[in-house]
């Protein structure tokens, strides 16, 4: 008896979970649908950007009931005033302050040019601390790697060592690669913790740009001083002037664009290689519904790198095979992406705003992110399909990814593998009714770095930008465009 | 002909100016009125504060037609409710996001978890570069000390010196105290700039405190690399975990409490002196009508050091007698007040919401200011008095205030000589009708440092807790309290 009310009583229970979890999901549609102004059609996917693939890929979230940055954009599409035009103020807790008709100061006295102004330089600071601590982990990759230290990197542009480890003044000649390599981090991470000195790498500018920062008083001092510096003046009652606050903000951005960045580019040559032109492919039409798909995502190349490496280990490749896939297709997201496509041609699968998009696709095995722009929605979109979220990174974590840390492993190469082992696995739990991924892909070539750009107009022995110079001064090429930047909910994207 | 035009047109644009200076005036007097929900009577003003001295000047500051921070509160009393709970999020451009029942994610998908765990974190990491930078500022002195490079200034407490620099493995047998401070300064530099190791403060903790931190994980590095990277961690797409940003704050307030604080204390004490109980007398009733009045307001010792010497020079004394003042009366706002309170007596004239009230009293002949909550309202408060406001730090400007460096001039001394010269020469300036002291003030005892608790308790060759420890075992004593923190217009002041 007892044990058949037991069995009876298991049973309800049951019931009752399937009900409370089918009660969950209609709920959370129901919430989806009403957070959004209109359904998603194809009109609307075609107002918010401009790429086939990604409208697609809308029209499937919806259908699939995934909510997407574009839809969160509408909840938030009545954005705060204040905000947009840096006139809040919640630097201290008088405040939270704000500039209207009837209160043209804080509590402080503060105006809105104060305001406007620190608020900026918190921006720039904190631009500044994302792009110079990811430069930080490279140098500090550099050094250990010096010491025999790290597993799965090498110096792999010993050329690039001695020509960066000259321009700062290190002695080359007669020297073994481990030695320079380790002089020249100790330059580096000096870059970040000098105190009242200033950038080393300043010296690299052209003489007029560098008489220009010098008259104007804006040479920056160690990053990281710069950046706690900006942090103090834009606390409660330091720094008021906003001419103050302003040169402080192009002090530091200095330190970030000619500093940090700098610093990171150079690093990231001597230990993966100094890019050189290559074809590839771009866009969700570079994942294939044959091939085990994996995506690496973030900013940083230190973890991209090793994931290059496992898959192409014919040990993984054939464990791939023997798991009833064609293979491996490694793609990226973002800049992760940028640094592995132009080092090895790894194809690139979206942007910043595709990223929630590339698993809709139903078709991603595993996506691994590392640092700087990765959407915390992302275990959200997953769990709507098979794909496994991966953090990578001790300084950033999401609730909802599992979290390997390849820093702070003995050896990072094992982890990776076992990582791309565990994405090979998953390729069964694949719901082939949810597999729909866009043909749209483009070709393209990347990989125009400085040094191949020389070599390209003077060869091997005369490396040299004068052909290039020279059709400019003769006016035969007007100028050159430089574009940077993302994309954003705000603007139909990619138009 | 002409020159009577002339003349004639002089007078008339002089006319015009008048009128347009008194319709400003007029304008700035209802557009004070307006702004207000009701005029400052003596209950208002009784709501306000809990002093006397303050109410007394609240109403003066209301008759002399003077905003204050608690006006300007009253126009900023309905703030912001995200801005409150930290459910609003400016870190990046896709935003500024908000959490309402309509959108309960940013367009990132960070969830109000996030979002206020990562405004806590910029919080931190601002006050830890605030309190932190201060301690690099005298850390950097002393190095310079060391070098005989700071003139003005000393090792005072070769005691205290000794003692620290012990602490910290330094060797101090037969050393010359300059040889210790050079080292021991180098020691204080390495705990902002240390990439990977942990701040070498933290070992002065107990070990039981020691090991909790080892055990949470959350033993700081260097102080700027904290910083630098909260900023980093709560950049667009990088930790979202709220628990793990929240761990960072933890590690980043310990680099700052045991870290830039501790260090900044323990460098005043060897710059400044170590200090020993003293009394000295409190509120805004230590300004004296038949002296000139000098305010030194901030948090920086170093300034107000200088100018504590300076007014003990008998020449400056009697420069202040030539021009009818009875003396010099040199008193403090805020902690740079605290700082020559316990070193030398000087009388604190006020706290952080008296700052505005000082100068009301009509009687301030000038106020410097250096870094960290001062009102950028000095100036505009200064304008109604004859009142001069300099500011001394080159990272803190204001505008309507006159600037001189104190940091980087050749003779700092000579320049604080001058700046208290130039307070006696407007003493001729004040405006009797204005002037307006309130009698309050009350007596204090401070300089209860924890080498004075010692030496209390113990004697000079038995310095000991022991007295005190054995107390509170007994029961014989409670507990003990500490008091900390500061007042905000949201609560009644100092009730």
């Amino acid at each position: 008896m007892e044990s058949g009310e037991a069995a009876r009583s298991n049973g309800e229970q049951q019931a009752d979970l399937y009900i409370m979890k089918l009660g969950k999901d209609v709920l959370r549609l129901f919430r989806t649908m009403e957070r959004l102004d209109t359904p998603m059609d194809e009109a609307k996917a075609a107002s918010k950007i401009l790429d086939r693939a990604s409208q697609e890929m809308l029209l499937k979230a919806c259908g699939d009931c995934v909510e997407t940055c574009f839809d969160r954009y509408e909840t938030q599409a009545n954005q705060c005033s204040f905000g947009r035009s840096g006139t809040c103020c919640r630097n201290c807790h008088l405040g939270p302050c704000r500039i209207t008709p009837k209160a043209q100061k804080g509590i402080c006295g503060a105006t809105a040019d104060t305001m406007a102004a620190r608020n900026f330089l918190r921006e720039v600071a904190s631009g500044t601390s994302a792009h110079s601590d990811h430069g930080r982990h490279l140098v500090l990759k550099l050094k250990k790697v010096s010491k025999g230290e790290a597993e799965g990197y090498a110096i792999k542009d010993e050329n690039a060592l001695r020509r960066i480890a000259a321009k700062y003044g290190v002695i080359t000649e007669g020297r073994d690669k481990n030695e320079i390599a380790s002089e020249l981090a100790d330059v580096f991470i000096n870059e970040f913790s000098e105190q009242e000195g200033y950038l080393k790498t300043l010296e690299l500018a052209p003489k007029k740009r560098k008489a220009i920062w010098e008259a104007k008083g804006i040479k920056p001092h160690g990053i990281d001083r710069m950046v706690v510096e900006s942090l103090h003046r834009t606390s409660v009652g330091v720094d008021h002037d906003y001419r103050n606050i302003l040169k402080h903000a192009f002090a530091t951005s200095l330190s970030n664009g000619w500093g940090g960045s700098r610093i990171a580019s150079q690093v990231s040559d001597i230990l993966f290689g100094t890019p050189t032109p290559l074809k590839s492919e771009v866009n969700l039409g570079v994942l294939k519904k044959e091939t085990v798909n994996i995506i690496v995502h973030g900013h940083e190349p230190a973890i991209s790198e090793l994931l290059t490496a496992v898959v192409a280990d014919p040990e993984i490749i054939a464990y791939a095979k023997a798991a009833g896939a064609e293979g491996i297709t490694l793609a990226g997201i973002c800049c992760t992406a940028n640094e592995i496509l132009m080092r090895h041609g790894v194809p690139i699968a979206g942007n910043f705003l595709q990223q929630e998009l590339a698993i809709i696709t139903g078709a991603v095995e595993m996506m691994c992110v590392d640092v700087q722009c990765v959407f915390p929605s992302l275990p959200d979109v997953a769990s709507k399909y098979h794909t496994h979220i991966i953090t990578t990174s001790d300084i950033a974590k999401m609730l909802g990814a599992d979290h390997v840390s390849l820093e702070h492993t003995e050896s990072p190469l094992q982890s990776a593998k076992s990582l791309v082992r565990r994405a090979i696995d998953n390729y069964k739990n694949r719901d082939e009714s949810k597999i729909q991924i866009p043909t749209d892909k483009k070709p393209l070539v990347a990989g125009f770095s400085v040094e191949a750009i020389r070599h390209m107009l003077g060869g091997r022995w005369r490396a040299t930008f004068r052909p290039l110079n020279d059709a400019i001064m003769q006016n035969r090429i007007f100028g050159i465009v430089g574009m940077a930047g993302c994309n954003n909910t705000k603007q139909k994207s990619d138009e």
